[in-house]
């Protein structure tokens, strides 16, 4: 990709003298920031803006290590052959008229992906504004050029953004807040070769990029994705687009993005430590923030201290604290001495601390101090936000309270409130000093919030790249291998067992002496079912019948399930077990992030409440046990009712198994273990159905799944 | 209060020439812009800023009106009744030193209700900022009078403040960004006589207010708040601080307020249609945005269209407006053949609507006007949300698109993103046009969501004044007046059935005999409780035995029952009914709002589903069904599994005559009426207590029920 970011000659190929067009655009920014090599490329000139014209890529002298594009879309894929055989390692197209508009432009993008396979040249864009990277002056984009020598601020923060027209509104705002300083900016439209995976894979190994924010409409390879993220030390911020139903069909006619199921997406993001943002200031907030203030991973709520000049600020601060993985710090006795000797006789120290009666004796400047002193060591207090009003802000010592924030290792964050134009400056300035500021109280705690975020159970790389396979014994193997569809749940638990989940004890009986014999084998009352091929509805057909209570029970249900299923399905016999509390688990594919493990909340309690959580297999015992801890209703496993607790590391387990199984066996589409009952002999599947994919189109899902 | 909003002669109590001093800072404002008399008092002084000064409030030579007090607190009492001897009829204490302050203050602060009780003056504060009026300059505050000269916008919005030094804060934020004109900032500090209810009395009448925001940490008198949110056609909105635990603790050192449980309160600000705000600008951003559009109550969600120049901005768009009460319009075919009329032919039209493809043709300024004029006459569409960079709205005829959204009676928002400079003008541009304006997209679309909310149903004034008390018949009311604490099941059940909840069929039997004749009566299986006077826990003491199938097991229940209550006890006789949902209904005394109705889930499912909802009593059938709709698991009263639906109005008449019964015997301090089961005969409640007030406090309670 280095040549992307730091090509030594550029070719502009649509470069024009005609002002108001984007390749005029392009070439007035080369010029002014890049110290390479230009060549314009336009059989209408000699030269533009006195750098010399080429008419044809061919007919460049040198090597040229990047071309821009920014020509008819009809156009561009003879240029791109042309650029390969020039021996151009990649091209950024710029243009649009391809996938994004009609069939004309899906057949023009499909040509560049043959192109693609047959040259091996990479492709960026089309339909993008490019590459823009500050520090570098390399804007390789048809911004404003005018815009572009106010200039950006260069700075830590990397952006990826999907959408051309977005990128470029999202760097003027950027611009003219001023305070996000920012490493490069890479608008990818269309994607029809570089994706967010090749430019994330880049900037997680550019030391100058110290956070990533993404918009992204589609995940285009999702579990590279996460597996990028997972080892990423670096913090990423994403806004994903077309989280609704309505946002998807959106995003389906914009960039013809396959927007998959946000349900899962969150889930993953989560599991691989993702930070998500819900629009888009607040995703380059949360971004500059964490480039600032890295993510201090703790398994507790961050702890808050909050030094306010306002009763009411104070209060809401707290409000606006519960809920998210944040504390207001029980302040140590020793801190409160310390405040009490500043405060006047008969003000009760507490957090959050009201600073304004200490201010009126002491003055302003001087409590700001004393106070993030008398609190930063603290050892119940992981974070400070101070409140100040613009009028408090000038009497400030800034400095003296970040180099007190660094000393402690714990940050300060700062909320502003008063006049903008005061306030501005004043940010301006905690910018410089790394201590975020803000003028919106609930995004300061927002912010804050996603420093103090738990680790990510596959963060810094532990995520187990192999698993160990599932064997199932040559039998099983077998009768998977000539199955397709959903299999019944008596071969579907014997899959299950191989695996490692607990399964009801259950023999297939042939006879009514089969049944008598097998159900004082396993203990009456028995469970009978009728198992037919591919019969999922079993108690909708009445072939489940509970509380068989003796010998001659049996014998009569055996002989009723029979003549129910008109002596096309087998009769299983299982021993009875009880519980109150049901949940399910199972796996299904993703089409963006292949193999995923669901566990939820089963039985009749499903229909009520909707509470289930997702993560990509395969599953570390961490992030088996991360994912136990999502669910909702902890209640249920926390012995419900008298019941008996679940035990996690047993849940943890099955659910590892039902994600290495997946892996092991690509031809499984679906996995619903439901209900597992939690019992007291521990938790027990009791019924399940594995659905095989049918054989042909087996490999694709292969490949999905890797 | 005429007389605090538009008084024509002001006594200055501590005004003084120290620059430095709240005092001078007061009278700097009133002289710049009070045009009534201006009497500063200070005994130091004969002159200040060429304004005579008076030695005392006595030696004032004419008439005062209102009298603004900034001495020590201690001073202060004396003060105020000198006033009161004056004819003064109100004074504004700003001072701080109160309640706020420890005992002393807390002494203070008693002192002056005493005066307010035996003088009839009327006390704004203590601890306050004052008073705001930017139409008349009236600036009754010791606000930077330099601050004061830039001068806030004058406009309809009017604030009530219960935190001074936010009150201060909040206006220079406001001032500053130029975009909320205000009629009249109230900061009403420690409330000892002036309340939010005054206030808001005052405003709901004031011709120059469209609109109010509120930030309060406590309801003086919830009921009478409730009641003036209901009746007001102006749109309201709060901020409550206090929500929290940790927000409350922090509130009752602040103002010495008393948060409640924000739980009723936030139901019941819902049934009063009031707007609740999480933030301070989200507040001030709400409500600016009703005062420009006001609340169109629809018992659908508000359709949107939304015209884009980014694909990827309307995704998001749409991903934000779901689960908020507003929808993605459908576009008429009408209106999409509209549309097609400007766009390239491969593209299809849908909403969101991405312009850009169009304005490449026709220009971003056509566009939007086109956009607008084909989009605002579909009858699907209830209001349109524009996108603009920041260079596409130098090109939008703003004042056009104004003129057709007026036309057609349907607001237009507009998001903002690009350049701020640029974008503040645009924004202020778009004010004056009553177009509302953000730079958040998400703020936009929360706003827009404010706009289309359900109408309330105690809305404009319908809410009952006067209910009909329930009638106990004398045996009953004998029973109640002689009882206090928790009364048994079958008499709490025989008070609810008066009121006309429907009970199971039930009796107390005081023999073998009579239990199997009743049980004969009532059909077997019954169920047999044993009822123990303020006994609640009956099944934790073993005393409810379900399914007695005959009169033998009748019997020996019966002496089980007798033994197991060591003779204390009645044994009461119950038709078992079975239903597989469960809900709860009750009433309780809340301290700041009175009598409220609850509906939950109940029975088991209360130990997982916490889902419970509140209303403030009397309820009307509107109301109670309001009340019903609210409760999450809308699913169970929808006929769960097969059961029967819950007849809502049905459910809805327990509700009221719960409501009722709370208002007609104050002394009942709360009712619990769990379970109340869902069967094929309709709602039946199976077991219920009441709970009786000592009779010592019984005033008291009647007091906060009225």
């Amino acid at each position: 990709m280095e040549f992307f970011f730091n090509p030594a000659t550029i070719a502009l190929v649509g470069a024009t003298a005609s002002k108001t067009k984007g390749g005029y655009a392009i070439l007035k920014n080369l010029v002014w920031g890049f110290r390479g090599e230009i060549y314009p490329v336009n059989p209408g000139y000699s030269e533009i803006e006195g750098v010399p014209c080429y008419p044809s890529i061919k007919a460049i002298p040198g090597a040229v290590d990047l071309a821009i594009l920014f020509i008819p879309a009809a156009t561009v894929p003879a240029c791109v052959e042309e650029c390969a055989a020039k021996g151009i390692r990649g091209v950024i197209i710029e243009s649009g008229g391809f996938a994004e508009s009609g069939s004309e432009g899906q057949r023009l993008q499909e040509s560049l992906k043959e192109i693609r396979k047959k040259t091996g040249i990479r492709i960026w864009g089309p339909n993008c504004m490019g590459l823009v990277d500050p520090l570098k002056r390399h804007y390789f984009s048809f911004m404003n050029p005018g815009a572009v020598k106010d200039g950006l601020m260069p700075g830590p923060v990397s952006l990826i953004v999907q959408s051309g027209m977005l990128s470029a509104a999202f760097l003027l705002d950027i611009m003219s807040n001023g305070l996000t300083g920012i490493s490069k900016a890479c608008s990818i439209g269309n994607k029809v070769d570089v994706d967010e995976c090749d430019l994330l894979e880049f900037l997680l190994e550019d030391p100058q990029t110290e956070a990533i924010a993404l918009y992204l409409e589609s995940f285009t390879d999702g579990r590279r994705f996460i597996d990028l993220c997972c080892r990423s030390r670096k913090p990423i911020v994403i806004l994903k687009g077309g989280k609704s139903k309505k946002g998807a069909e959106a995003a389906m006619s914009h960039t013809a993005s396959l927007a998959g199921n946000h349900r899962i997406a969150r889930n993953v993001l989560a599991q691989a430590g993702v930070v998500e943002a819900g629009d888009f200031k607040q995703m380059i907030d949360l971004c500059r923030t964490l480039a600032m203030v890295p993510p201090r991973p703790v398994d507790r709520p961050g702890r808050v201290a909050i030094l306010t000049f306002s009763g009411g600020a104070g209060i809401v601060s707290a409000d606006l604290i519960e809920g998210k993985p944040l504390l207001v710090a029980d302040l140590a006795e020793k801190t409160k001495e310390a405040l009490k000797a500043y405060f006047p006789p008969w003000m009760p120290v507490s957090n959050p601390v009201d600073l304004w009666p200490a201010m009126e004796v002491h003055g302003r400047s001087k409590m700001y101090s004393a106070s993030v002193k008398a609190v930063l060591p603290d050892p119940g207090v992981d974070a400070i936000l101070i409140h100040a009003a613009a009028w408090d802000a000038s009497a400030m010592d800034l400095k003296g309270i970040a180099d007190e924030s660094e000393a402690a290792g714990k940050p300060v964050f700062i909320w502003f409130i008063g006049k903008r134009d005061t306030i501005s400056g004043y940010q301006a300035e905690a910018l410089e000093l790394r201590i975020p500021a803000f003028v919106e109280l609930s995004r300061a705690i927002e912010c804050m919030a996603a420093v103090f975020r738990k680790s990510a159970p596959c963060g810094s790389g532990d995520r187990p790249a192999v698993t160990t396979p599932a064997a199932l014994s040559p039998r099983l193997q077998k009768v998977v291998d000539a199955a397709a569809g959903p299999m019944d749940e008596y071969v579907s638990k014997q899959i299950l067992a191989a695996c490692g989940v607990p399964v009801v004890e259950e023999e297939i009986v042939g006879s009514t002496d089969e049944a008598k014999d097998a159900a004082a084998r396993l203990g009456f009352p028995v469970v009978m079912k009728g198992v037919l091929p591919g019969g999922v509805h079993k108690t909708e057909l009445g072939l489940v019948q509970l509380g068989v209570a003796n010998r001659t029970a049996s014998v009569k249900t055996y002989r009723a399930l029979k003549k129910k299923m008109g002596g096309k399905g087998r009769v299983l016999l299982q021993r009875q077990v009880s519980g109150r509390v049901e949940l399910m688990a199972g796996i299904l594919r993703d089409p963006q992030f292949g193999a995923c493990v669901m566990l939820g909340v089963g039985g009749v309690m499903a229909e009520l409440i909707d509470d289930a959580v997702f993560a990509m297999a395969p599953l570390t015992r961490k992030s088996a046990l991360e994912l136990i801890d999502r669910l909702r209703s902890q209640k249920l496993l926390q012995g419900f009712r008298g019941g008996p607790p679940v035990d996690r590391v047993d849940l943890a387990d099955i659910l590892i198994g039902l994600g290495n199984l997946a892996l092991a066996i690509p031809r499984i589409r679906e996995i619903d273990v439901n209900p597992i009952l939690v019992t007291a002999e521990g938790l027990i599947a009791v019924d399940a159905t594995v659905v095989l994919d049918q054989h042909e189109s087996s490999l694709l899902f292969r490949a999905i799944t890797r």
